[in-house]
């Protein structure tokens, strides 16, 4: 049996539904860019971790721009997958990124977040780097893509 | 008197507008981009030389997030004209932002450039620091705004 306060909860809870529908179909959108922002990622990491340079290139737009600390641009998927290659084999193992903020318009969006990148050289400890960096996502044909890639250092500790 | 071969030149350029004219009103909503972003780097450029915190300020949205190098995020527009007064007294004077490339999608648009600073302070020789930078703008009712604004080092020389 419901009670007649549960269903006074059941009615609040619609209308604050009704009420909050207000931008609801840009806030669908912007999850909508946030969950592929983050399936992207977790691509990515995979993509890295078995050494994948072929699935790494494709996270990227064929006109992709990274920007590397401490680096020349890198323009082009192919290009950029050979720097993810040089990476790899001077020893980056893992990349675990962590999404802060991300924020939509139409086929363009941006994220803002940390990286931590597991670095492994034969005949030395293990190391870690990290970074916080800002990427342009663009949404193409076959679904979103990497179009704009930078990072910078944290903060000194 | 218009020879034929001027009519016939004339209605060749005719003909290739018409064929160019798919994808026009994009190509057009990206040279409105480029020109605002280039606007808007005109008048940071501006207010940094005049030491205009405000004016500084107000062309960052009010929820912009900024990545420094090597320094934590800052996250607002008054924390952002904070950051750009503290980088004036320490002896900023001026600000030349290169604009290499630009795109843009509805309210967003993405810009790839190189600054270079010119820093001034007093019983110091001037000096000068360069980055290269990405910078995500967004259109707001009162003009496009600096939304999320990173930049690195350059390539060692």
């Amino acid at each position: 049996m419901i009670s007649s306060r549960r269903i006074s909860a059941v009615v609040l809870a619609v209308s604050l539904t009704a009420v909050s529908s207000v931008g609801r179909s840009e806030e669908a959108g912007m999850a909508g860019a946030r969950a592929a922002v983050e399936q992207g990622n977790a691509r990515f990491s995979e993509a890295i971790a078995r050494s994948d340079v072929k699935a790494v290139a494709a996270l990227y737009t064929e006109d992709a721009i990274m920007l590397p600390e401490r680096g020349a641009m890198v323009k082009g998927r192919q290009a950029i997958g050979e720097f993810w290659k040089t990476a790899m084999d001077g020893g980056v193992k893992s990349v675990t990124l962590t999404t802060l903020d991300v924020g939509a318009n139409g086929d363009l969006a941006h994220e803002v977040g940390n990286v931590l990148l597991m670095i492994n050289v034969e005949g030395r400890p293990p190391a870690t780097a990290s970074a916080k960096y800002v990427v342009v996502w663009k949404r193409e044909a076959d679904g979103w893509k990497m179009h704009r890639d930078i990072w910078n250092d944290p903060p000194p500790e």
